[in-house]
């Protein structure tokens, strides 16, 4: 497939750095950070495993955790990222691994059997309305605002697709911890596995990585030592070097 | 009052390296350890407010606390313990500002007046009963395991006595933060700080301090830097000699 007939107005093709795999990205839409990278590393995986991915945007983490899966499959709502992720998909010809959906997650049993994944990951919109300024490109303030989907939404979707005992990861803003463990709690998941990130080592958290077990007992929790993202002198630290250049 | 009068058998008095502040700690029974002081210090209190401690112990919280609020009052269950904090209390010649009450909170309404107090403060037994091995000594075990007040007894005791926007801190084992969370949101109280304590810098979490208020909204819960316990040569880092070295 030639990169003239992939590439649409404004839009470039980037390199994931792992396994030379790469991903179409537009100026105007949402582009993916740190934390799709954070997340598609934060669950140990099976290759016997099914993964729901919950509005993947460019498709980031089925590119970046496929290997460590059976299948993939991702709902983006945003019809041009769905493309794109469509595109991306083809680009590193894994079409046989992933499935990228468009679609509304909110309605997720439209697009998907209730409780048929083993694993259902997201990284969804961290503001509620009203909190922080929107946007003014369309597509990157729903991205970044509850503008369509909630934490409540999301949280409920991936509870309709879990099976009994499947794990869902979550990353998302410190702020809202208790509102998200809360919301697991009233879906049947409750958190197993918590992580702040830490843009250095004596700044407050900036992301947090919770995992969550459906139909398990509360309790049992495993706080991990914080991830610092970077060394005092701005560079990268170990762990992260180690992310970005490990296979999920 | 003489040292001798003051203290009962396998009893000795304890230098809390704060204002000559002393205590009598007993080798029978629960002694405070850093997460009492470290709760002491969590909040940030005013000299308008009361403040209730429930399980007191030895009565170190009210020791560390009571120059920054009005007044303080504190029930334990334990009646030795009781009984060594209110020696405590007379030793400082704190009777003034100190009240301890020996009781059992899970029956707080029989001993305050509801919605009586501004902060309230618990460092409650972490373990639930099944986890962990029990102390062979009845105090020291009741102070650790969940054998009197449970975690949910312990956040409907706050509740009952707090203000409208009143504050709760709690100091408890990371493990148990889904279940707190939880509890706190079941009983109007929503987390509004938080902050892990590691005994070094790339070491899993062993404690978490919380502060929730009552009767406030969801969201907007703020994480602190982990507080670090001890550099890697084993020395106390400066924080916590701050800690140790400050008034509270």
């Amino acid at each position: 497939m030639s990169e003239e007939i992939l590439l649409k107005n404004n839009e470039r093709i980037d390199d994931l750095l792992y396994r030379e795999r790469r991903i179409i990205q537009s100026a105007d839409e949402f582009c993916f950070s740190i934390d799709a990278v954070l997340l598609a590393h934060f669950l140990c995986l099976s290759k016997r495993e099914r993964l729901l991915d919950l509005g993947t945007g460019t498709g980031v983490i089925p590119l970046l955790a496929c290997d460590s899966v059976k299948s993939v499959s991702a709902i983006e709502l945003n019809p041009v990222m769905a493309d794109m992720a469509k595109r991306s998909v083809a680009l590193n010809s894994l079409q046989g691994k992933i499935e990228i959906v468009e679609g509304d997650y909110r309605r997720i049993e439209d697009y998907f059997v209730r409780e048929s994944f083993d694993v259902v990951l997201a990284n969804p919109p961290y503001r509620a309305i009203g909190s922080g300024e929107l946007s003014g490109l369309k597509g990157v303030a729903s991205a970044r605002h509850e503008l369509t989907a909630t934490l409540i939404d999301t949280v409920s979707a991936a509870r309709k697709m879990l099976r009994f005992r499947g794990r869902f990861g979550l990353v998302h803003l410190p702020e809202r911890l208790g509102e998200i463990i809360v919301a697991l709690h009233e879906n049947k998941l409750e958190v197993k596995r918590l992580q702040f990130v830490q843009p250095k080592s004596a700044k407050a958290p900036n992301i947090v990585l919770v995992e969550a077990v459906y139909g398990a007992s509360p309790g049992g929790m495993k706080a991990l030592p914080p991830l610092i993202v970077h060394n005092d002198d701005g560079t990268y630290t170990k762990e992260i070097l180690r992310i970005y250049g490990e296979k999920v």
